[in-house]
């Protein structure tokens, strides 16, 4: 019977007739035998196969079978004699579909820098490294949808193109069907953008935000999981220029509803991904950063810290510490500030709220005090921010000061504002990078090592 | 206690204590009392609450409540003495958090259009109608979701950047970051894409499928589940720039467990979404088409014919309906042929496969008649094709021989051919496009109505 190699090498049993199929990691040929390890993408562990001089065609199959090649191998279950597996598959028949020339093929059983693996991004999901982060990354995925469905709110499939570039996130990517040789002028010199696909500039969205308020209004909780773009020229191993992104919003609720929700759903996820990959979670902590299992207890384990931004000013004021970045009453957080707070000062994930309403997003909701607005952002330990979020402005006549501020043009969000118009509730959400998630997770330095086909600048292969 | 209307309606129990957050649909001022309609998005039906002359603020409050006004009443469950609700809310007390000025307020009590609510797609979702769309449209993404999990195919993003332009399935929109008013150029007067973002021209992709194959090779089973683009200018109501599209790949599979996947994947999403979502199919059967649930009792009841596109023809020549496209071996079949095997003929889907190979994209398994490919189109009554797939070419001559003969240069995919060159495998997979299947299940007229934001030319608003 057909198996897949993590469901033998969990609960399969002596005696069993089982068929594999996968691809050859690496062969031992020892006297009258060999030992062939065979992957199938479902475990971080391999099969151990053992082939005997007696099987049919044995000189010329082995021959076939070198590192990369696919095979399906019928057999026996057996108790291993040797040590690191409990279970192997004697070996009755061989089919190899393709081989792999030792000779050409990349992967060999050295190990390989992750540079190296990023110009062969078409193999190197079949290392032990990469593999295990592309099922965390789909655990990961997965818990999100669950912990969303089971309190009903709705996936929403918020637009990639969009017209909409007043959000100020950063620089973007135009999307355009015009011919780049001849750009259509109007009279006074302009582009002529009536003569575009969509009848105007458009845009990949850098947020799927203000179309999930629209869905919150209707639908009273909601979520986008989807990709997101900057076209910002950071060739750094924290920034993608593209990425997905999860942004729940909830109406009726406030930032206390908020902080509830995203410290609820980082356990959640971390929870998740330890149940369903516990074999490449210890890989991590063994082979890339050996803080990754401490630091998934610590957030699934402490009741994370609520400070306001003011208080963490005074707490990065007391500090002993010297900082490379100033500390003041009214300067955004610094990573290394972030980092204080969460590793140094509570050891734990921080959330850190009503930050001073010049450095926030004109959309987060004004305090009595006209200083600061409802935002949040939650830090964690090793990572900094994690997740960054606000209770919306529910209030017109303030929403519209605050884009009057922000030089930000309301005809231009007229459909927003209606929001306020019509019905408006107290609503708020945040926005989670999911590679920044999974880097996290995983402890992967590079971020590009964490989404199977990363863009960044000058970068889109495959 | 705070509940979601959904679980009132279903399991409330009288004399309960609740409060619930929503907004007013209607509201029927008799005297001495009102009938308050709020729905929270979470059902069709909304929840009636009671409102008595003897609350405080009475006539301040009920002058404020007009449709789309949010509230939040509380009060205790009561059975209804009315036709059309087992139960209703006596309100206690009422809070209004926005008002809706019944004289701009778009979506007043009476019918609307879809092509005005196109119109206020800030605001459609609050309707019956799109309402009932945008949460089956949730279900049926996550039917998708749970139907790969459980069989443990993983999640992989592809990228939607991508330099990729081979694979010819339609018109490419361009994503660039240069500044469309000073392109720059070589010296031989071409676009000088060196100085653009990725160091070359880029596009928005169209299907993740060849991306899909690299990932099987490493993990035998995954599935995408992303946005795709087309800069077709088709103004129909069938075809959008922006649609998300499913595409699982299976490493070790012949078009026959193709076909057992896509059919058992159609009934578990079919089947999800009668169980999660009774009431909105209910509605679109009364409402939109009253071939709904006999439609998903075909799909979920049925064994899918299965036939080779030489029967078909067969079939289709000897039938006597007169078509408006010529029926011929080599041509490819019409929606008017596809519709006519799975309705009148068949009576239930059909699966198509074999199809000549001139009509077929590169990637395709050549059979041995070396005419036809094991190409499959799933055809449903009521729509024609929902499903396109195939067993794809793994041997690297045949492939290389395919490309060739449709002018596709093997250098731009060599990662392409690298993955028949080094452990190739027998594989296959197909597409759906998510808002068809979306029509397909709610019976809506126009794509533009199973989507939350649709792109079409000149059309990319909110």
């Amino acid at each position: 019977m057909k198996r897949r190699i993590i469901e033998i090498l969990r609960n399969g049993q002596s005696d069993e007739s089982v068929t594999v199929q996968g691809w050859v990691r690496t062969k031992r040929d020892l006297k009258g035998f060999a030992f062939v390890e065979v992957n199938d993408g479902s475990s971080l562990a391999s099969l151990q196969a053992v082939l005997k001089a007696e099987m049919p065609d044995y000189e010329a199959t082995l021959k076939q079978i070198n590192t990369g090649a696919s095979v399906e191998i019928s057999g026996v279950l057996v108790p291993s004699q040797g040590k690191g597996q409990r279970i192997e598959l004697q070996a009755e028949t061989v089919k190899v579909f393709g081989d792999a020339d030792p000779e050409t093929y990349p992967l060999q059983k050295k190990r390989h820098s992750f540079e190296f693996l990023r110009t062969i991004g078409h193999l190197r999901s079949r290392t032990n490294s990469l593999g295990a982060v592309f099922r965390v990354r789909n655990a990961c995925a997965t818990a999100i949808h669950q912990f969303f469905q089971e309190r009903s709110f709705l996936w929403v499939h918020t637009p990639v193109i969009t017209r909409n570039d007043c959000e100020g996130a950063g620089e973007l990517f135009t999307v355009t069907s015009l011919d780049l040789k001849k750009i259509p002028q109007t009279e006074n010199g302009k582009i002529d953008y009536s003569q575009d696909f969509f009848g105007g500039q458009a845009f990949l969205t850098v947020s799927g935000q203000l179309e999930a308020e629209v869905m919150a209004m209707a639908f009273s909780n909601v979520y986008t999981f989807g990709p997101t773009f900057r076209a910002e020229n950071s060739n750094t191993s924290r920034h993608l220029a593209e990425f997905w992104m999860v942004e729940p919003e909830m109406a009726f609720c406030d930032l206390v509803g908020n902080m509830d929700l995203a410290e609820a759903f980082l356990k959640h996820i971390f929870k998740y991904v330890l149940e369903t990959c516990p074999e490449d979670m210890k890989f991590f902590n063994q082979r890339i950063d050996d803080s990754v299992l401490a630091t998934a207890d610590n957030i699934i384990n402490n009741q994370f810290e609520r400070i306001t931004y003011t208080e963490a000013i005074a707490q990065l004021e007391k500090a002993t510490k010297t900082f490379e970045y100033p500390v003041e009453w009214g300067l955004d957080l610094q990573s290394e500030h972030e980092r204080y707070l969460a590793e140094e000062l509570f050891k734990k994930p921080v959330i850190v709220t009503d930050y001073p309403k010049q450095i926030k997003a004109f959309y987060m909701r004004v305090n009595d005090d006209d200083k600061t607005v409802r935002a949040m952002d939650v830090l964690a330990p090793k990572i900094g921010e994690i997740i960054g979020g606000s209770q919306r402005e529910e209030r017109l006549e303030v929403l519209e000061k605050r884009m009057q501020a922000q030089d930000i043009n309301p005809d231009d969000l007229w459909w927003y504002l209606d929001l306020r118009r019509y019905g408006t509730v107290p609503h708020a959400g945040f926005g989670l990078g999911f590679e920044r998630l999974v880097q996290f997770m995983t402890g992967m330095g590079n971020i590009r090592d964490v989404i199977p086909f990363p863009r960044a600048p000058l970068s889109a292969e495959f």
